[in-house]
Formats: structure tokens, sequence, C-alpha cells
């Protein structure tokens, strides 16, 4: 182990090479009582160790049953609109979804908003779970007007992209989107659809494409796992001043 | 009213139209029987509407107690690097800070591999909590290397910006930042500082600042109330390709 450094950094770092190179997600740790013999530490230098395991989301202690290895996260860059098939390809994942609604039906106030449709329009409703290496990632509600709903509703949704469908197969080019991020936590609908605990985090993504000519196609309000998921990005200080007039 | 409309949506412009123009945060709707009285229409058609309020976020229903007006969520572009306090001025909102806790520990393993510090440095912890119009929006927490963390420990904190801090007092341009942003809820010393209950929607963002010569100099978790803030952003399609390839 490293010299200099306190002991239950020395154990924390060599937990954590063992978790990255040998340990795969849903391994339990060794026990207190293991680690402490194996290590020659004492009960207090373990428990430190583990404690800084887990902020750094590495392990999750349950009660009573132990310490286990996370699933690493996903780290999505948010820097250009992608959609959730073509964000997992850039992560070496496989991903598909499940369908489980299609159905045109009176437009929301939300989507009617974002799609900017008169009162008393219709929309194409599709509900999917979209799933990353078997587990459900996030939850996807998409509303699209009916004109373009309605030939997207007879296609393949189990393994085609929306977005995909629309470039190519329904002549919609996607220019660019709206992003609107918010923490949410899961009620009984989403839950369900996400195989989390009512009340676990959500990382709620409400988005709006555009097509050619700032015309809305595509409303989206996308619910991701809170512990799946961390979006990135990189922003700059020098546009600080001009972003932020009106 | 509008007429053509379900009578729901006429009843949902209605009280819309009124919370934007008459209400305030906090405001009671009137109750059920009022509103079946005042429009004279179903008690079916009345709850329809409230329900598609509570969807937009306009109002909130406690059970017993009535449906009342939420307080406006903040819209915050995320497109540059900004302090809370600009912010909350381009959004015409008074802002100030409590400060909690000003100390050198030793740096946690997340605040030294952000900061780019040798195992065993020190580094300079601030907690705040950042208000808005006088509420808690955001539970905010600091990591500076000492060298300028001795220095910011010494100011103003309650009415000064570290950002500012940095870029005038102590010849620390900011140049970007990195963010890594997760939907997470509230845990015990979380709800405390931001006075919600333990488990609610917390939009979490790390964020490392970098000054010249890409030299990281402060590295932020920062705890928003998740019912208080939605941040917003555009992005273009065209950049998928290029962003996606490492």
């Amino acid at each position: 182990m490293t010299t200099g450094a306190p002991l239950y950094m020395q154990v924390e770092q060599a937990l954590a090479a063992r978790i990255s190179d040998e340990l795969r997600p849903g391994d339990r740790l060794p026990t207190e009582g293991e680690l402490i013999a194996e290590f020659g530490v004492s009960r207090i230098t373990v428990r430190r160790a583990v404690q800084e395991l887990a902020a750094r989301g590495l392990v999750v202690t349950r009660r009573g049953q132990g310490t286990f290895v996370t699933a690493p996260r996903l780290r999505q860059p948010l820097t250009a609109l992608t959609g959730f098939v073509e964000d997992m390809e850039a992560q070496g994942l496989q991903s598909r979804a499940r369908v489980l609604r299609v159905e045109e039906v009176s437009a929301p106030p939300e989507a009617r908003a974002a799609l900017d449709l008169p009162l008393g329009s219709s929309v194409t409703l599709i509900q999917r779970v979209r799933l990353a290496a078997g587990q459900p990632v996030s939850f996807d509600v998409t509303y699209l007007p009916v004109h373009l709903g309605s030939l997207v509703a007879q296609d393949d949704l189990e393994n085609e992209q929306i977005f995909t469908l629309l470039e190519t197969r329904h002549r919609t080019p996607l220019i660019e989107a709206d992003y609107a991020l918010t923490a949410s936590t899961a009620d009984a609908a989403v839950a369900a659809a996400l195989e989390v605990p009512e009340g676990s985090a959500v990382f709620r993504i409400e988005r709006t494409s555009f097509t050619t000519g700032q015309l809305p196609v595509d409303y989206e309000v996308l619910h991701y796992r809170g512990d799946a998921i961390t979006f990135t990005t990189r922003l700059p200080r020098s546009g600080a001043a001009s972003e932020r007039k009106p």
C-alpha cells in the first residue's frame, strides 16, 4: 500500500482498484471482519474506507445484507440532440425499447403548447421504456403531431428509433431541440415503468425537437433513473455576459 | 369562455389566467363546490381542470387542505459558467447566502480528484445555503485549494460571490467549467439546509471551474431544490456526429 496517506485512504484505494479490475456490479464486498483481517487495520478504518467508496458511488451498503458494487452510471454528454440508441451506442451499450402504449389522444396542454397546435388538437402518444444492457434506464413519453405520429405508429418502435424514422423514412430532418431539465421523484406510473421504488430520484427532461423553419415536430418527456445516469457538459465563462442578456 | 374546446379546458384556461393575473404563490384556489357554482359545470369537469393545472405545475393539491398556487419555478439557462447571484439577478431576484461552515479539512476523494491535488492534501470547505426571494434554493458545498481558500475564507461570504472574489480580489480568472448533472433525493443534511422533507427531489450539480492553463481551482457540489428550478438549454442536431466521437 502507498505509504504516507492515512490508513483508510490506502484501504479505500486498494478496494477501488479491486472494484475496477476484478469485481462486477452486484458483487458483495468482503465483510468488515474480513477486511480488518486482510488489511490488518481497525474497524473504524475499514468503515471510513467503505464510507468513502460509498460517497464516490462505487458501492452501496444495504443494512443487514452487506456492501455491494454499484452499476457504473451512464455518463451522457449534453452537447447535441441525440436519441437514446445513439447515446447508448456511443457508450458501447446494447439498447432496446419496450413499447407500452401507442395511441391517438387529445393533446394535453404541455404537448399542445410545445408543438404549437390549436386548441382541441389530437396527438400521437407513444410510451416506451428504454433499456440499456437489459436494465430500464428511461421511461419516455413522446407526443407527435398526428400527421407524423400516425405514420410513426405503423413503424417497428421496438427496434427503430423515432429520430431515425422521422429523418429517413418520414422526411422530417431534425435541426435542434429545446431542453428543460428538472429533478423529480418517481410517481407510481414512472416507478412501475423504471422498476424502482416510488419516490426514487428521476432526472426529467422535456425536449421539443424542431425541423426546418423552427417547426416543432416532436415533444418528449423523458424520465431517467436518477441513480443510472449523469449528464455532463462544459460551459465557457466568457459567454456569461452575452448569454444572460435577453 | 372560448367555445368549441371541451368544458374542462375552458375552466382550466380561465383558472390559469386568474393564477397568472390575480393570484400569488400560496394562495388557495376556490373549492370544488365554489368552482362548480361559478362556472356552472359538473364536479368531474372541475376536477379534470384542476388536474390539468396540477400537471402544468401551476397548482398543488394537499389532501384535506385544498388546492394552492405554486411558486413559479426558476428557469436557469445552462449555457455559460455563472454564479448563483448572477443567475438570480438575471431573473430579477434578490439573492443572498447563509454561511453554514468555513473550514480547512482533509480533501475528500472527489474534491482531490477534481482539483488534481496530491494524496493527503487539505482543502478549504465552504458550505452555504443560497436564498432567492428569501427562500432556500440551493445548498452549495465548495472546495478550494488551500492557497486560494485561505484567502476566500477571510472574505465576506454572506454578501460576496466566490466567483467574483476569485476573479477580482484573488487574481484567478475563471475560463470554463465541467458540469455533471444528476437527480437525487435529499438526505437529512441537505433536507435541513433546504428546509424540505427528507427524500425530496434534488437537482445535483458537480462543477469544476478552471482558471488559465486548464488548472482546476474551484470544485462545488450544488444541491438545488428539485421543485424550485428548471435548467434549460438548446442543442443542435448537427453537432451529434462530431460530439459523440471520443
